[in-house]
């Protein structure tokens, strides 16, 4: 007699998902609760933890030879929809590492107490099996299955019958990774997109271009790359590459939001396009060195133009994110041609007039091009005028951060990154600090609350690149995870701890190099050097 | 018409390698000096730098299908000389990017300005080829001429004409990895002892055992790592395990001096070796924990003599490392037995000279086995009675450091590690902090400061396994390899950086992932994840 368990993923539809309702017609009680051995916590090695859990001792087997994952009746998704089969491949393979070929036996049939077949459930009406992920969707509820799964003491695949209630308590909860200060090669992005969904995230914020290096293969300006990247073959990110990051994310529930950071933190464009920068002076000699994007000469806001259009069709979610951050005026202030410019306009010496001025027409560009836009907090904060839906993205500061409360209370949605950039490493578990933030303490009405959509965990690439960035970031983004996705209430240090260590595990187990959290080991460790 | 580069490598016989020596019969003069893309330091990526250098224009190219290694005439190591025959060919395959089947044609003729053979003098009558090495050995000729090899803007590889004389400064270079807090699989060990050539490091310290886990499996007490370890399977060095890795070491140079931390650090020996630690007491009932090494019993020292021989056995090199850092005194002296036998001693209430007691014993026992030993700093500062030959490790202080004045004071020989403990992690470009440090730099006589043999590097392993350890390590530690290696006037941090930066890159090429020092990029990426 097999049983069968249903569980339901409620995509789009209601913007969360609704985890895994498990319904067991039937079971063998004389069956002992199977624990397996490394889960000290009462929640196992679920991570992040969903807003409810509650498991039972039953515990059922599960075999690789008979289990399926199936579309339920009723469900609006089938097996044209790739984005659904390619996910039930992705977890077959975590669940039972990979594939096994045929029945043991003719004979051979599903034992009394085990689980057969897993319903798929889409109440979604519009299943968007070929749409792109926003920032109202979710898909999580596979990943959340396969770590209620695990092995007995003889190595059989088990899972304790379970009811889970799920959604994330913010919807926007990213990763920003660099490609600028140093180059990732597209093996590295994937597979820290991979482990994003592991560990539900769903922005991947694409800081692709900065100072140092421009790797973004731009069709329509293919200097910018040939000029201002590291090298214009092994060191750029052509189309297709783009194409492909998009498409890895998208089939993971992950939205790919792209950062083209200007008028500061713009030196290798430079490179490429001549007049954009501004021409610093040395007294009344140019000095050879570049500035900030020159915001007087109408050139500039003709090539914003055509390349935001161009960005704008590579990138298919609603969102860019435009930067805006650390603009120096010191070249500004050298440049004669500018200093008339500031008389004309009236600026007077207040430099962030003229830094407005330029992000002004910029986000006017962009807005024709109808995507929303993501921009850094100096813009907020130099009185820039914002589209209602801009998303004000906070990093100076701590965790208790009072610009929280002023971007909110003028009304803007806003992310946190200040308490979370991952690249300022230290001696020890720095992963609890991260965890102990509560990204809504900060004074502010329940609406202004509201207006906190979530954070993203930013890795800065000075010093990391493909050989150390995937053990820097995880399990230590996997605190923010979890701060973005449980409820408010989940802050026990401990079992943190517990659960943390073996999802980390879990991580390196699918290939990932998760550091360690502290003295330990894995059952299976890493294998690669 | 070719061109013969001789080079001598002195072996053993002198104690130190006296480099390249390039004698040209002649070359053609109208060659262009060609200087490689991306060396920017005069020296251009020679790491470590070598006591002299003198590089000229005159370039010379090298051909994989004509290129030979060969013993020089009079050489005292000929084809059966395995070590040689092996490193011959790791540097061949290091220049070369691995074997070239056969040359283009048959009409192919090597070029004018050609380096065809290199020459590989042992002047030591006793080339030991099989034997291991020692702290007067040295051989890491080979690495330097690979260092010398750049490719021109054509991708030929070439080699400058260039003299250099070389030997270092310090004959005890070494590398502390921590296999008791994580298990390290042999793979990872393996490519930090390749890497560790590659830095011109030649002492292995395998902290192999302590409180966590006991990994190394013993064959007179299997039951240590059986109940010891992480697990008694996939968690031990088998003895062929232990074996390989010495034989691995002893090819590229580098001794491996295991530790066997006693009687501190010792939870992991517990499980398998009943009554070896001392019962903790909550007031007049055992608690069920355990202490230090109990030192009163005679059970113990028993233990302890057959245990160190077969260590001295299974570890060809003269000396080990017997520990003796961190005593905590709280369980001996909540121990009834060990208070009885303090006041029997007449040791009063100071504890230290318990610790001495048994300490001293320890040292007795492993001088009958012929090795000399190491000991961390409390030992000395203990008062134990050392044998002349004892080198006493200093791990207290940062890098101006009192202790070494009292070791050296006393006699004894030192090598310092307080500054160079790379598991302490911060933010930024630490190596600069490590490559700062000055090993002699303390009040003492010329002669005192004779005694300082060298320092070491450690890796402690509360926070690295296989998934981080090898990025964490290089090239951080490469700056304590310049550090020890070259002459004490080599300071120069800039050119440090230039030179470090191209060395960084040469081991990422070599499948090294070494991380990068800041914002940058290499020509050949890390392919790895």
């Amino acid at each position: 007699m097999s049983t069968t368990l249903k569980f339901t993923v409620l995509l789009l539809a209601l913007g969360f998902c609704q985890g895994l309702q498990h319904n067991y017609d039937n079971y063998i009680e004389e069956e002992e609760g199977v624990e397996p051995v490394s889960q000290a916590s009462k929640y196992g090695s679920l991570w992040p933890l969903p807003q409810k859990v509650q498991t039972s001792e039953v515990s059922l087997k599960l075999s690789g030879f008979s289990f399926k994952i199936v579309d339920a009746k009723g469900s609006s998704a089938g097996p044209s929809c790739s984005l659904l089969q390619n996910a039930y491949r992705r977890y077959y393979e975590y669940v039972f590492g990979g594939a096994k070929k045929q029945k043991p036996s003719k004979t051979w049939r599903t034992g009394p107490s085990e689980l057969t077949e897993l319903q798929v459930w889409i109440t979604s009406p519009d299943s968007e099996c070929d749409g792109f992920p926003s920032v109202t969707s979710d898909e999580s509820c596979l990943e959340t299955f396969s770590q209620l799964v695990y092995e007995d003491e003889y190595g059989a695949k088990s899972i304790n019958s379970t009811a889970i209630i799920d959604f994330p308590r913010f919807a926007h909860r990213g990763i920003l990774l660099d490609t600028s200060r140093h180059f990732l090669p597209i093996k590295v992005i994937l597979a820290n997109l991979e482990t994003m969904a592991m560990n539900k995230f769903n922005v991947f914020h694409w800081h692709i271009v900065d100072d140092p290096s421009f790797p973004y293969l731009s069709r329509t300006f293919p200097q910018l790359s040939q000029q201002g990247s590291y090298h214009p073959y092994t060191h750029v990110y052509t189309p297709a590459d783009v194409k492909m990051v998009i498409e890895f994310a998208r089939l993971r529930g992950i939205r790919v939001i792209p950062e083209f950071d200007t008028p500061g933190h713009t030196q290798s464009w430079g490179k490429g396009q001549p007049d954009l920068l501004t021409p610093c002076y040395s007294g009344a000699e140019p000095s050879g060195s570049f500035g900030p994007v020159n915001p007087i000469l109408n050139t500039t806001y003709e090539f914003m133009e055509q390349f935001f259009k161009e960005v704008s069709s590579v990138f298919p979610d609603a969102y860019v994110h435009l930067g805006g951050d650390e603009v120096d005026f010191n070249c500004w202030k050298s440049n004669p041609d500018i200093k008339k410019f500031m008389d004309q306009q009236g600026f007077g010496q207040d430099y962030s007039k003229l830094e407005s001025f330029y992000i002004q027409k910029l986000l006017d560009i962009v807005t024709t091009t109808k995507k929303g836009y993501m921009i850094w907090q100096e813009v907020f904060d130099n009185g820039v005028k914002l589209k209602p839906d801009t998303v004000v993205h906070v990093w100076i500061g701590g965790g208790s951060n009072e610009e929280m409360g002023k971007v909110t209370a003028a009304g803007y949605t806003t992310i946190l990154s200040a308490p979370w950039y991952l690249d300022y490493i230290s001696y020890g578990q720095d992963w609890q600090r991260y965890y102990k933030v509560e990204p809504l303490n900060f004074n502010g009405t329940e609406a202004q609350k509201k207006l906190v959509i979530g954070g993203e965990a930013c890795l800065w690439g000075e010093y990391v690149d493909g050989t150390n960035l995937t053990p820097r970031l995880w399990p230590r983004a996997s605190a923010v995870a979890e701060r973005l996705w449980s409820a408010k209430e989940v802050t026990d240090i401990n079992d943190a701890f517990n659960r943390l260590s073996v999802h980390r595990c879990r991580m390196v187990e699918r290939g990932i190099p998760a550091e360690p959290l502290f003295s330990s080991y894995c059952p299976r460790e890493y294998k690669g050097v």
